[in-house]
Formats: structure tokens, sequence, C-alpha cells
């Protein structure tokens, strides 16, 4: 039997948009909400909320700040019960231009934190929170958190962060099914009133059953995007997700569609997925800049040569 | 640590020939075994045993034939501690023709079976043990086979059967961990003297991490293939399980290095991985012979159109 609490939540937009500036256009966009909306998907993340003083929009397209406007003609005419989530990282919002939620069309505001950073995080989800967003933050990088480190944010987030969820983000792709076992049950003890979520990269063709060891372990907040879309490996794929969750409410369909017509011609202009590099960063738990770094170059089918300056010694 | 009785079996030629009529060259195949001989991979598994009365070698490339002398000039002047495997399927096998393993350079043969040829494939199984080989029974499409049927299968293996391993195959991509621990853990019960092995297809993208599953549950032999070649979506990628593994004796250097060389420009000229027909199939339980006949249409990237046909009602 399906579990009612599980709840989707799809960052194509936003995840995919890290590899292109978040330079998406409408047409694109209202592509994907329309397919999610058909597919049941519970949210739509869409781009980060990001300040226009710190980031020039001339750099970057509009996903990487997400004004109301912008998100109003995308979702304008199409009829949907998907809420609309925008991604705030901690240190790069203006938080006096962040409307009350009754006058935006964005529900929920992710806050994505690392540990040591989780004071500001707290600090900036509870004013969402006062402001009528849902909210949740999400822990990332948590392959290189301390357990102590870990366990202190988390029982700070239980007793001062108004957030509903909490998710554990797989940065790196380095998680195996064991240790995500692990810390989705260390997270479930300690946060006696939030839920769990899960968002995986997939660095090692592991980010879909990490979701499914998360589900089994009772997180019930998970993240995916269309085809895997996303920085460097890009993430869980959506569609795998969808045909594995028992819930009627899911039509795989819809899915299935936009991959064919938008992300098949997408996949020959931009780069995600599985790709050597990437793999290795994932398996030495590291961060895939070196790898992103690697594939504009004319190395980058050279994986002998980058795997062995990853692990060269000199650093004891 | 490490556990000193996990044993890796390559079968990128084997499972690889499937998508091209078994017809690597010599020069592929010899790369081939350099890099696994070079990598600490314990077995290759080169191709089948089929009997060229059955099946023509105009058709049919020397990979599906595998006569000592082929097996022969690919190992010529070649240092190296990884065994030969050859696979022969139920009904397919000249078993006269086959020599005494001290007159072979094949040290292991493997013999796929569905549950229901099981005494075919004992009986195929004793002769080559009784000639000297190494040998396994792989039950395919476990997916498939009823849980009274697998019982019995195991039960007899246990009794009647000379093989040393007994391999799960998940043919059609299908399980995800949990069914994958479940299988284990009644064939090592059942087994009381085998070794239990896994072989996951990878249609959606759970080959791995169903192979880390089993070895969780105590199984000792993993098969995975080069960059994940094999039919239709492929196999557990080698790279990422010697990524995974402990045991200091595997070194992942040459597999990066023929990916380079090899795989990448060979992905260019044959089709395997994630595609979308493959996960159709993966997530329906299904042989991918229709997916894999789409992808040679001009309708293969039309996903919606084919999931809708497989799940078309009308068999009640």
């Amino acid at each position: 039997m399906f579990r009612e609490k599980i709840k989707v939540l799809d960052c194509t937009v936003r995840d995919g948009g890290l590899i292109n500036n978040h330079d998406f256009d409408d047409r694109f966009v209202r592509e994907v909400y329309k397919a999610l909306s058909l597919a049941g998907v519970d949210y739509m993340e869409i781009g980060y909320k990001n300040s226009r003083k710190m980031f020039s929009d001339k750099e970057f397209g509009k996903w990487k700040f997400c004004s109301d406007e912008d998100v109003n003609k995308i979702i304008d005419g199409i009829k949907s019960n998907t809420k609309i989530s925008v991604m705030a990282d901690v240190g790069r919002v203006d938080m006096d231009a962040v409307k009350p939620a009754s006058e935006s069309p964005v529900d929920m505001i992710r806050v994505a934190s690392y540990a040591k950073d989780i004071d500001k995080a707290i600090y900036m989800v509870n004013e969402f929170a006062d402001k009528g967003y849902e909210t949740a933050v999400n822990i990332m990088a948590i392959s290189r958190t301390l357990d102590n480190e870990l366990t202190e944010a988390l029982q700070q987030l239980d007793e001062e962060c108004k957030s509903q969820v909490v998710y554990i983000v797989d940065s790196f792709g380095a998680l195996y099914q064991e240790t995500t076992e692990i810390l989705v049950k260390k997270s479930r003890e300690i946060l006696k009133t939030k839920e769990v979520g899960i968002h995986a990269h997939n660095n090692q063709q592991l980010a879909f059953s990490n979701t499914i060891e998360a589900i089994i372990h009772d997180a019930n907040y998970l993240d995916g995007t269309i085809y895997g879309i996303g920085r460097a490996a890009g993430n869980c794929p959506l569609e795998l997700l969808i045909g594995f969750l028992k819930n009627p409410k899911f039509d795989i369909r819809p899915i299935l569609d936009v991959i064919s017509k938008e992300f098949i011609p997408l996949r020959e202009k931009i780069e995600w997925g599985y790709i050597i590099p990437y793999a290795i960063t994932g398996i030495l738990d590291e961060h895939p800049r070196t790898a992103m770094a690697l594939r504009k170059t004319d190395k980058k089918e050279d994986y002998r040569e980058f795997y062995e300056k990853l692990t060269a010694p000199g650093l004891e």
C-alpha cells in the first residue's frame, strides 16, 4: 500500500539551471510545469531566490532570481495542484525583498546550508516561515559532515527551526545505501516533529537507489529531476521514482512525453549524467568542480590522469 | 575490512556481444583482457559456448562459439591471473565437443537457465564439472520466477549440482533492493555449500546498488561489465564496482584507461545504457525485446506510446 505522506519535489529547472546559468526559456519551463502538474508531482522547484544585488542578470538567467512576476508568467493559465518551490542559499538572499507568501506564487522556500552554517539557515527559514511560506532546510555535503557536527545541527534544527522538512543532500554522489540508511535513521531519531527528505546526486548511479533506501527508512520528501538532469552527474531520475511509487495519483506518461519532446533534444546541447570523471569524484567523495572543469578541456576523456591527480599523495 | 571471498567476473565481451552479434575483433578483446588482468579482476567471460551446428558462423562472430583456438589467440603473451569463463545456454551446446579443462584455456563454464529448466542445467554442469571445469549456474529472469519454483530449483541445485556458485540473474532490471535482499538471503539459506552470485541489469540504474545489496547479504560472486556495456540497458558498471570494493588487489586505473580508449568510441557505434524504453521494460518487469525492437524504428523516442502499448489492458 502506498504511503500518503510521501511528497515528490521536482527540481529540474533549479538543479538543471546549474548547467546553463539558469537560462531556460519560458516555453521550456512551462512545458516542465505542465508535465509535472499532469503527473501529480507535489512540488516544482523553479530556481534560486538570489539577490540581484549580488549577481548580475547579464550573467545569469531569470531562474537565478525567481521574481514573483517571472514565476507568475510560467504558471499562468495552467491547471495544476503542483506547488512552487524556490531555493535560497545562506547569505545570498535579499530578505527584505521577499514578499509575504499570500502575495507570492511561491509556496515553499528551501534553504540550502552546510551543517556549519546552520544558525544562519535557521534564521532565514524562520523569517520565511513567519512570512507564511512552507519551509525546508537542505543540509548539503552530508557525506563530508562529521557525525558530531551533524548531530548538533539536527538537534538545533529540531529545537529552533520552523521548517517542516530537513533534507539530507548527497552533494557529491558519494553515499552508498548503508550510509544512507544510517543518516536517515539518525535524522528521524533526532527530528521529532519534522519530516526527513533526500536529495541525491547520481555520480555513481546511486541516486535512485539511495532515494529508495531513504523511503524504506521513512523519509517522506523525495527530490528528483526529469531524465536526471542536474549539475554534473545529475539527480535521481523523476521517471524512475514515479515508476516506483505506488500512489495512484502519480502518472508517469506526461513525464515520458516531456522527455521525448524536450529532454532528448536538450541533452544534445548540454551535458549531464553518467560520465566517468563525475563517477570518479563520487567514488572519492569530492566536489565535482574539478571534473566539471576537466569536461571543458581537450583532456575531457583522460580519466586515468584525472584520477591520479585527485589521488596523488601529499596532504598528510 | 575487505572480504577475501569476493570474486569479480567481468562479462563485457559476453554480454556486450549480445548487441553486436558477438563480433568483437581480437585487438579489442585483447585490450579488454589486458585491462582486466591489470585491474585484478578474477574472471573474464569471453562469450558463449554455442554449437556451430545450431548457429551459423556467417551470422555470428566467434564469441558466440568460443573455440579454444580463438580464446588462445586472445590470451597469448599477456601476463594475467584473470581466469577465462564462457557461458553455456541449456540445449545449445555440443557437449561432446567440449574438451577436458586440462586441454582448454577456459577455466569456468557458467550455465544459464530458467528455473524450469534446472534439471537440464544440472546435467550440463555436472558434465562440465566432471571434465574439470569450475562451474556455475545462472538462474535467469529471477524477477518472474515464482517463489515455490525458485525454492525447488535451489533445493535441487544444493542436492544434485556440482557447481560452486549459483547466480541470481535480474534479466529484466526489475529488482529493487528489498527484493534483492530477500532473494540473496533465501539462496544463502538453501545453498549450504555453494556461493551465491549476482548478475544485475541496469534498466532502472539499479544494477550497481543491487550488487551492493547482494554483497551486504553475503553474495560473493559479482558480475560487472566495463562502462556497463551489455544488452539493452547493460549491466553493473565494473568501474563502479571496483571503486567500491576494498580489496587492495583491485586497481581501477586500467579500467579507466580502456574506457577512454575503447569504450567511449565504441559507444558512438553501438547503443546501450540508460535509455527510456529500457527503463520502461524494467519498471514493468518485462523482457527488453520490445524496447530493443522499438530502438530500431523511427518511433524510438516515442516513449508514451510504447508505455501505453505495454500496459494496455486485455489479458485478464
